[in-house]
């Protein structure tokens, strides 16, 4: 697909915080998305599991506006008309959710549309049909999602790199303590929920972050 | 809103048919819903609160092209993106589902929207918000959704069908026996999800119902 400008959007997908209500707990999703903006982090991607669209949508409005003025993205997962109706940057599909051409060809051109994977084959199958970056994981063992499936470990995260042009974000049981286990793996960026929707200092450990993983370069476009 | 005819599709709603996975039980929802559109039917909403949108997508395509081959109606409940990616030619959304302005806007001029009230004044809004249709509910008490709320009778009904001119379509613990309640009410079609997943004879069963309820006149538009 030739509408896109190589990956302008990979150096924000260096750090992605999705969000988790029960986590945040009574601080609420808002705060903890502020202080991870603050600290640096440059996609939010928003995940809600049990809410109806309506009743998500004035969180999805008020993290739209706290991602624009930290020029930040903002992703919704699964849902693509929350997304068109929250004026998203884009949408993260799984393997449940809608088909990636189909929500190609609903949404706008510039709709970022990301999709996990832990196969480097599907990864390129959803490159070639529209995906514009890709989740992979579960890196580790994780709590967060109990359907994760099993770990794939840097080594599967390398697969995935190598098979696709595309950005590729490392999700699954990421700590401060692995990302050294990260380098040369080719990834983008890494996705957590636990670490930061828990954190007492969302902001530090979103720095932290960003500090403890540089990406390798872009590969040549 | 002047985008549309006034009300080609009010006849189609006379019998809306709710599918529901579980009560179609081993016949599965397709045979269900043939039997249906063979009985008269011509609109099929598509229910589900389990499965992800990939998962029902099939579904939803197997649907869509049963209803062309009726000249019937297909709507999806809940999700524009679903309803998008299988050509329905409708959503239809709750009090809990996206605002129907926010549909209206994302979705082509001609997509149908229902919107489900039991309120007046909540329906006039809506249709001014450019809702096409209401469902309107709970009419009496009903086991096939737990969180309907309080049930309005014909009375309330009737309220609803005053406030717009839109087509209301009933809801909630119609059958047959009840029927002859709903005239004079203004309603233009009853809906039903128990009544016909469940039948042994869905055919019989929706042709018994199209012939139990003349909706009244079309108001003047």
């Amino acid at each position: 697909m030739s509408r896109r400008t190589p990956h302008p959007f990979r150096d924000k997908l260096r750090l992605v915080v999705i969000t988790d209500r029960e986590r945040a707990g009574s601080r609420g999703v808002e705060a903890v998305v502020d202080a991870a903006l603050r600290g640096g982090a440059r996609c939010i991607q928003l995940r809600e599991k049990v809410l109806g669209a309506g009743e998500v949508l004035p969180l999805a409005h008020r993290l739209r506006r706290q991602t624009l003025a930290h020029d930040a993205l903002f992703i919704v997962n699964d849902r693509v008309d929350l997304a068109l109706a929250c004026a998203a940057d884009g949408v993260h599909l799984g393997p449940d959710d809608l088909p990636v051409q189909e929500v190609r060809r609903m949404a706008p051109a510039d709709f970022l549309v990301g999709f996990s994977t832990d196969n480097p084959a599907t990864a390129a199958t959803a490159v070639s049909e529209g995906a514009d970056y890709l989740g992979c994981g579960t890196l580790w063992p994780t709590a967060s999602k109990g359907d994760a499936g099993r770990a794939i470990g840097p080594g599967g995260l390398a697969s995935v790199c190598a098979a696709v042009s595309a950005p590729v974000v490392a999700i699954g049981g990421i700590t401060l303590d692995r990302l050294p286990l990260l380098k040369d793996t080719g990834a983008a960026g890494v996705a957590v929920i636990h670490a930061v929707m828990t954190a007492r200092d969302p902001e530090s450990v979103a720095r932290s972050f960003l500090t403890g993983f540089s990406p390798d370069p872009s590969p040549p476009s």
